[in-house]
């Protein structure tokens, strides 16, 4: 066990070469997943107020908004994590409950375009802030969630930071002053959810890492261990401390452990949906369907009668159904209004019943579906079971399409340079 | 008590008229103190720093940063903030241990400048949210500040979210709007002290005021009762959730007992100073001195051998010194490196000793001086006992002419509007 602070480990790491190819892989299929997530977003009413506010106020052209225009650095951070979010459709982590990329490549992005940096060292930066996300967000434990921390905002502000301080060139003191500032900056608060202060969450903490490292770059001074130390990030806010968190970092790669959303609803319904698809049984022939799930999520997304589409996010029933009949639980719409209403998937959804089971993980389900013969077929799913990359990529680039359509997918895909990346990233949002 | 959630009180609070003399003439000299405090920090490095940022991003010029520049409102509110607590010159509510003005006034000034209000709505704006923002810290309560959270960032921000969403001219809703996103925005840690971090956490909360007021404005959601609702700020974030704290909201006026420093020291020194100046002793005839003071001041200024000038505005010796051979401790320029090395200052602190007194507040302090003849003097003095408001204008303006000078001095105390008063504050700073 690491008994000293994380910070130093955190400094160290953050200042490293990256070697690791299989995260650096999952680090480009993120990113192409986050610039599809943040491109199918930027129309989003919470995209929309903030992107007019920052180009409201104006200020130095240095970095792109998703949906158009450029701004300083922070504010494009904080429009481009708030964008991002705004479907959460993005990445999640389960070592600690948060979404790594929203927090992390805005401020990664606005920093390389601020400073010229390369593809590459872009990338390289954001897998460092992410992992570091992750990493800290595992130090600061369970509890912290549990009491109402959004590890989006918090963990993230500080990868974010480290990310920024990577491509400003910051020293290790420098890296030491960014974090400190973070410190003493970072919020974000899961009371929030079902308010556009959830996407707002990650958009701040991506500008609270930029605006850090740039502060940090400018001479100011900050506590010595604002993360760790006394009356720190961790003691002040519910952390426990866990000092294996940072065990192996640099070796290990938490990000390798990273999910990707495959259906545009919440997180806890994806184990069923991947369960379910890989049964073939006609909606027609089913007469009662159980879905076996962590009793975490009951609270969550059991919505028994959903009356919108964003409730539908939220509903084991109509999801289900929509599984079962055929619809794309990709796109994003799929969940609609009229699919509230829509007597078939009512009647269908009627039939399906989510069962708590504290045996199962919160990414592991279990489907049994009784057919009218009385046939019973089972299937289970665990979502953090590995997942060939080729399947991943194929699949994270079939739901890009989906998001964004097959020109804009091809030129994220394949955009040669960071100038090209950021040229399709800033295209016009349709009004 | 009240028992319904303080948030109600205080946004019924933030769209009364005030009607209050008394607190409005509070107001009114901490208006002016802040002035003088903050154009005589506008040289310090963390004021350099931030507004050299600023300005390299610039943006639409609404609002006036001290030193000179014109940025975007939350821009402007971040760097006055932090400037004007610079110096930690400014004032300071005991009942919740904060500083108010420095982190309200700045947000309720730009935001006064950008909507072009009038200097009389900008202060009872700024009072509105001063009063708020130590409402806010008494209800988070002592476990808060104890914990580790700066309650000058933290209640801070709620203050400035209120004042400037008035001055937006935010309906109820809006203003809940503005606390649900300035509770997911608000950092400030006490681990900062001693760093640039912290009068950056007056201008964060500044900022995060603005900031927040101007998305709600914009549309935003946020959770319905983000600062003391299930999983808000005061849950979060070790409050007490003390219901008394807002009982007369808007009949009485904590405000009224705000502290304005008289010395450029730490305000753990200050009773001692008043009790000094009392007593009529020349320093050549001083055998010793004995200062009985509040436990709590040992552990913050009573450095025995101070070796900066920094280091002297945290010493009951050398500050005890400099009273008794007559330096001004008024005049930031007395805190002097040489001060710290100073033979006769030095001669004098090793005959003064503080003792602990838990029979004492933390704003009282007893004086014993015995003279070389035996006799011995006693004086007390409480910095909460009232002051006749002639005498503390008085001292306000003698002390901001030895901030600033008698022309500025005037020139703000007599700045006939909003845009007169701005005009002083703008001036450039000496390089």
């Amino acid at each position: 066990m690491n008994t000293g602070s994380p910070t130093d480990a955190l400094i160290d790491f953050a200042l490293a070469p990256v070697r690791h190819r299989p995260a650096r892989n999952m680090l480009r299929l993120s990113l192409h997943d986050w610039a599809a997530c943040g491109m199918a977003g930027r129309s989003e009413p919470v995209a929309r107020a903030l992107r007019g506010k920052a180009l409201d106020e104006g200020g130095a052209e240095r970095a792109t908004l998703l949906g158009g225009g450029r701004v300083p650095a922070p504010g494009a951070a904080l429009v481009n994590g708030a964008t991002s979010h705004a479907l959460d459709y993005d990445d999640t982590h389960f070592a600690h409950v948060g979404h790594p990329s929203v927090a992390v490549i805005p401020a990664a992005l606005a920093v390389a375009e601020r400073t010229g940096a390369t593809l590459d060292a872009l990338r390289d930066a954001a897998l460092i802030g992410a992992e570091a996300s992750v990493r800290i967000g595992v130090w600061l434990g369970r509890d912290h969630y549990l009491r109402g921390f959004h590890q989006t905002g918090t963990a993230g502000a500080f990868g974010a930071a480290l990310a920024a301080g990577r491509l400003l060139g910051l020293d290790a003191a420098g890296m030491r002053t960014a974090l400190g500032l973070a410190s003493t900056r970072t919020g974000g608060l899961k009371s929030q959810f079902g308010t556009m202060g959830k996407p707002l969450n990650a958009g701040l903490a991506a500008e609270t890492g930029v605006q850090a490292a740039l502060w940090a770059q400018a001479g100011l001074t900050s506590a010595q261990d604002g993360l760790a130390g006394p009356q720190g990030f961790g003691a002040t806010h519910h952390g426990a401390g866990d000092g294996a968190a940072m065990e192996g970092l640099g070796q290990t790669w938490l990000f390798e452990r990273i999910s990707h959303k495959f259906h545009a609803c919440c997180h806890g319904l994806h184990a069923m949906l991947e369960a379910l698809a890989t049964l073939d049984v006609p909606a027609a022939d089913v007469a009662s369907v159980e879905v076996r799930t962590n009793p975490r999520w009951l609270d969550v997304c059991d919505i028994a009668h959903p009356r919108t589409g964003l409730e539908c996010k939220f509903s084991y029933g109509i999801t289900a159904a929509m599984a079962l009949t055929g619809r794309d639980t990709g796109a994003i719409a799929t969940f609609s209004d009229d699919a509230a209403g829509d007597a078939g998937l009512i009647a269908l959804a009627g039939r399906v019943r989510a069962v708590a089971d504290a045996g199962l993980s919160d990414m592991q389900a279990e489907v049994t579906v009784t057919r009218a013969s009385g046939e019973v077929l089972r299937a289970r799913h665990d979502l953090a079971a590995p997942m060939a990359m080729d399947d991943r990529q194929a699949r994270l680039r079939r739901k890009a399409v989906s998001l964004v359509g097959p020109d804009t997918e091809a030129a994220l895909w394949n955009a040669p340079d960071l100038a090209a990346l950021v040229a399709v990233l800033g295209q016009r949002a349709e009004q």
